[in-house]
């Protein structure tokens, strides 16, 4: 990593929206927010009071220590909206006491020993892109200090197994060093999450993320053959298998453990081959709906093309993709092993049969793609304004679409007026499509209150999650429970089931140290 | 059901083979094992003498209780060779005290109530097609009795969300049942293991069947959106959703829970539209091998073909499908949505670039298919006769499946040797594949000897298992673990999920009474 890391914001201190992207930001909140836009200094190191270590490390593993305040900053917060506030606020009282940089699975097995042993919280964190405060040393007042995890000296392909195309990771690879590492052997893992840059493999797996393939492989689950994880009551390495019918799946109990049962180490996982022939085109619709049917249509033919996404008009107005006139569909086939011109000719059959009007050429999608991966700069510029933005995501059956989209999205415009005085922008997209249903992703954004900002926000997300449970979907599709979802979790698992994952966290984590609050209460 | 279940072997009472097809197993067991076959009667209920039951139903549910002694035996085993062979050897020591049909969920929780109450084991039943000893009531002697809990009366379509290709349906319904209630919705679930006919919805959740699809959407888990179960704590109830992260997936815990967890009462699943496009080939090649790289290239082509099997010299010879000079490999697209031929045209092509020689016709196949789906009917026959005849399937990588198939085949070639003194045949397909690897199906048959057929049997069966465990595979790869598989299973899990797994019982079974000695030890 060419820099360090901001400690209040997206990616490397120095970088951010160009002057061409920071106009067309303030554009939009003056425009469309009301908000007068201003430039803002972001906090510095210096600014910040951290109160002293509570604990200090042991010393068989005083090397891989660090307790100097960056380093305790950059650990505090992962990069949601209200974390982002607090950060702009000089707000860091949950910093963690330390934080580690374990090399390898022996280290965490001695660190996590000794941290049960001294009544220490540990928290797994990869590169901090959470959003939904699934890294914050907010733990309660049981324990004698909070300790970071940073898994990132784990950044190796250990092997490149290209009779299976599948390859041993270490999980605290970037993705931009993982594809590095893969590209001289013709693969890939095609996960390209929005944080893509400043996430991991053991982050992808420990919160489901979602990513490249709309359809089909849409979570990092699928990619999955086998895991290695440290817990505080020994290691569990599952077998390395391409299918098997042999009881529970042990994956699927550490895929989405969100670092509460264990720190994933490494796993293998199954990879592409770089593809070589391409298809794609972007279509208009006149609304939200109209677009749903074709998706659904392209969803249902068995045709698996890997983009099939949605922007509604007023997510495509908000990324400054048109003016506010056209939902669109995005649709793109990719192979590395045939010319995709058929796929692409029936899928567009069925688009175009459900009313969709074929753009020219895919400008509008490049243009949402471009926006949409520069998007988390802009929050470092908006948050000093009191501007309140924020994206929430899930999953809902195609029967109860319609329904669940107008009452989510009447609930989150509502409670934007109710908590602000002001009406806000609530717009919509499709990340991944299944055959029985759409994953919707929401954007709102609003003017908020100086001062009173994060209890605006909670008033928002409170009532958008209560409709969206209410209505049938689930609180995440790919970003994770972590501590801001778990009140929504814990209505939509089964209650018997918590109880199970609660049994088998005491099994793994007999002492609770490990990301607590998190998944299991 | 139009006729009564064999309580012995496979299928209803006064069907088998017809003349041609046991001419057809009779030359094989004269020829190839140089066993000499003659005609046996089956076993018939009142040559059996059963102990009494030692438990009474409870007066609140006794309507729905049996104990005639037919339905003990019905109860009393699966399908697999060693219990195929107890029951031909009139011994039935484990058969259940009694049998209950639950009519619903009530009545299945006010049983769950009183077992736990009365120190009663419950084994969850489906239609009896365990062939891995999953059903049989051996549990040990820390219990006043056991119960067969036969869900057949569960057996409704509930709801049919044709928007979404969905429906809710019992969990105790046979394949034939539902394929009849989704048809006149243009619907199918397009699941058909060889026990379709007597399987169910529950079982196949219960036991992570393996069904139509080759490739792609092998298991019945991709097909669940959600489960309802009925354990001793209370009732689990995922939420219906096309897609979730939301933590380690409640469903993924129920789905291969073989009755020690639950009671699978009901699910909502994902269903297909009916085909009405298809394309087919069967294509030789000299050996398995050979057949196994063109396979390979299929499966990472990303093409998804319904059909892509392969059959070794051994297997077709066996099946009658030619004299052993060829492996066979089956090619097929389906769609509803859109002719296949250019699909079909690119996997020819990769078959035949792989040295694949094209049949004219798919009446290989047809063979094949035909004599597989009849197989289960030859057991009765050539069990009195003393032959030795199983099947085990397995997942492994592509990069170590040569020589995990040379260890495995010699060792179960050895053993035979070992156990009976002279060769039998050892035969392999593939029944499902993987872009990383393929499952292996491997059939033995030997010439047993009267009287010692289970002790001979149980030395092939361990010396094939242990080689397939050391050398990577998985003890299963849609029959389940059952009783049978539970040695190598407890090797193959990681020992910590293991003891989270149990911790997960002890939370839904208290009192450990669903199918003891099944998973959890």
């Amino acid at each position: 990593m060419a820099g360090r890391l901001k400690f209040y914001g997206w990616g490397l201190e120095n970088t951010g929206f160009d002057q061409g992207e920071r106009d067309r930001l303030f554009w939009f909140i003056k425009n469309k927010l009301d908000v007068e836009p201003r430039a803002v200094a972001p906090p510095q190191v210096s600014d910040i009071a951290l109160t002293p270590p509570r604990i200090q490390a042991p010393a068989t593993l005083a090397a891989i220590f660090a307790n100097d305040p960056y380093e305790r900053l950059l650990h505090t917060y992962g990069k949601s909206y209200p974390e982002t506030v607090r950060a702009f606020a000089r707000e860091f009282r949950n910093a963690p006491d330390l934080v580690v940089y374990p090399r390898n699975a022996a280290d965490i097995a001695a660190l996590l020993d000794w941290a049960s042993g001294a009544n220490v919280a540990v928290i797994p964190f990869g590169c901090g892109s959470s959003v939904v405060g699934g890294i914050e040393p907010e733990v309660g007042g049981n324990f004698a200090g909070t300790v970071s995890l940073d898994l990132r000296s784990l950044n190796r392909v250990l092997e490149v197994d290209a009779t299976s195309r599948a390859a041993r990771i270490e999980a605290g690879i970037l993705g931009p060093q993982l594809e590095a590492a893969l590209k001289p052997h013709g693969l890939s893992i095609r996960h390209y999450p929005q944080s893509f840059e400043f996430s991991t493999l053991g982050g992808w797996i420990a919160t489901r993320s979602g990513g490249h393939f709309a359809t089909l492989y849409t979570h990092i689950d699928d990619f999955v053959e086998s895991i290695s994880m440290v817990t505080p009551a020994g290691v569990i390495e599952s077998r390395r298998l391409p299918g098997s019918g042999a009881g529970p799946s042990p994956d699927r109990m550490m895929i989405g453990s969100e670092g509460a049962l264990g720190v994933i180490t490494e796993a293998w996982m199954r990879l592409q081959a770089r593809p070589s022939f391409r298809g794609g085109a972007v279509f208009g619709f006149p609304d939200l709906f109209a677009a749903a049917k074709a998706v659904r249509a392209v969803a249902q033919a068995g045709l698996y093309p890997s983009n099939l996404r949605v922007i509604d008009n007023q997510e495509a107005g908000t990324y400054g993709v048109n003016d506010y006139g056209e939902t669109l569909l995005m649709l793109a086939f990719e192979s590395a092993d045939h010319p995709v011109d058929v796929w692409m000719a029936r899928a567009m059959e069925l688009v175009q049969d459900h009313g969709g009007r074929k753009h020219r050429d895919e400008s509008a999608a490049l243009a949402w793609r471009t926006a949409f991966i520069r998007m988390p700069y802009g929050r470092e510029l908006t948050v000093p304004l009191s501007v309140i933005n924020d994206t929430f995501e899930t999953a809902i059956t195609w029967d109860r679409f319609e329904a669940f989209h107008a009452s989510v999205s009447k609930a989150t415009a509502e409670a934007i007026k109710e908590a602000t005085g002001q009406d806000g922008t609530v717009s919509t997209r499709f990340t991944h499509v299944y055959p029985d249903g759409p994953a919707p992703y929401y954007t709102f954004n609003a003017k908020g209150t100086p001062g009173r900002v994060l209890e605006q926000w909670r008033h928002i997300k409170t009532r958008a999650s209560d409709a969206l449970i209410a209505a049938g979907g689930t609180i995440t599709h790919h970003h994770a429970v972590g501590r801001d979802h778990m009140p929504w979790y814990r209505k939509q698992r089964p209650a018997l089931f918590g109880q199970a994952l609660a049994a088998a966290k005491a099994t793994l984590d007999p002492r609770g140290i490990l990301n607590p609050g998190v998944l299991v209460p």
